[in-house]
């Protein structure tokens, strides 16, 4: 059975418009924020620590967003995260938004491990993809 | 004959971050700059004059874009902005970002027109509509 | 005795530039998620409540800001509030930034209520001031 | 006579908070890119170059703001930035924000020229020294 991270974040004043609410950039901020927290406390091995110790980046090279209810000032976003692909260097990730249960946007995501010297894809090291693969949705599964 | 909407800008230390590439969610920024002075330039008709004087604001509801290749500080973004399909409230736009005429990125955007006091979706004003058809791509050639 | 609003925040990707250390306008969104959470946990009444039922903001009319050591991602930034002067309709707020228990920057704000129909300044409300109160430090402690 | 280097920016929507005004910490975006333009375009050594060619990075050590004036999306923000001192490893800027030729805003900020690889101050080099010379006012006319 696949594990989903639960990652909940308030919706602040910077991160919206005078609309009064979010502008929806921010949003790619806060799902960021979601994969930082992800991989330190999910997947047990922080951004920081990938990309200073073993010199891994992992860049975003498609990104792709639907946004059915706006959110406003105050509110709290919820993402739930899984991984609904694993390659040998990419991982795609799909992030459901929810506000007191009910889907606000939908954001998916793939993500390219890149040495961060040469600039070029890697292999996801086997330590990694190990803790990575608890929470990759059966393909069944995957929309 | 469509028009295209040729709009360049400046990668700025402030879109860059520690691996010295564009940080992502800042092209949604920059796309988002792109479209407010295509209103004002190509259009013709400023945002802020829509969201003032006819209380209409423009929400994105979905937005995909593929990152190709990575920008840096110093670089110029070129966006080539078309309009891919134009609906009742709704409008798409595809941005090509390239630098000295090589594709970095793409983005394609729905934007739907709102009553900024309902709330609710509004079909798009005659007269905006009329100058935004002069970006509408022929259908043949919508990917 | 006066009281000291603790808030800690961790460094995130999106807060870095090219050097690897905070670009320095991000210290003011941190302190402002730093005021934001005081206003709804130590003063007990919630910003957005303040702007959506009572029209009052709290825009800054003065901020100053001595940056003495970078901080880089994955530091914990805690900042120290305190305010340092009550006024009619504005508030002095300290900011006192460490990691690990070493001074990294100090931030001076001063705030002005206003009213958000009339965008004029208007005396602080009498349960707000009270529950401000709390913070403010003793005349002879004030730097 | 000394130099003054005038820059102007259009105030966006993705600068403006709920209150429709500019959110404050966007301020200091402004200047950045206020000061990358000078680099380039008045002191004629763009910032891009001086960090990767000479390893130079010149982090801001202290800036202090007073907001006198609020800005809305639409509006134009001229900088006019003045060199207030010139010292061994460290420049005072001094910015006057105007619209319409009135105050808005005013901006001091204290940059130190930063050698990358030590991560410690290093003294300006001459020919840069030369060029920012041309913008420093005369000592009797600082404030």
């Amino acid at each position: 059975m696949s594990k989903v991270f639960i990652h909940d974040q308030l919706i602040r004043f910077a991160h919206c418009d005078p609309a009064a609410i979010v502008y929806f950039p921010r949003f790619f901020d806060l799902a960021h924020s979601t994969m930082e927290d992800w991989f330190a406390d999910g997947v047990g091995i922080p951004l920081a620590e990938l990309i200073r110790e073993r010199r891994i980046g992992t860049p975003t090279v498609k990104i792709n967003c639907d946004f059915v209810k706006p959110l406003r000032m105050g509110d709290t976003l919820r993402f739930e995260l899984r991984v609904s692909k694993l390659g040998n260097a990419s991982v795609n990730m799909d992030y459901r938004g929810t506000k007191d249960g009910i889907e606000h946007l939908q954001i998916k995501q793939t993500l390219v491990f890149m040495n961060l010297d040469s600039a070029k894809a890697t292999p996801i090291p086997n330590d990694v993809r190990k803790r990575i693969e608890k929470f990759l949705i059966a393909p069944d599964k995957a929309s």
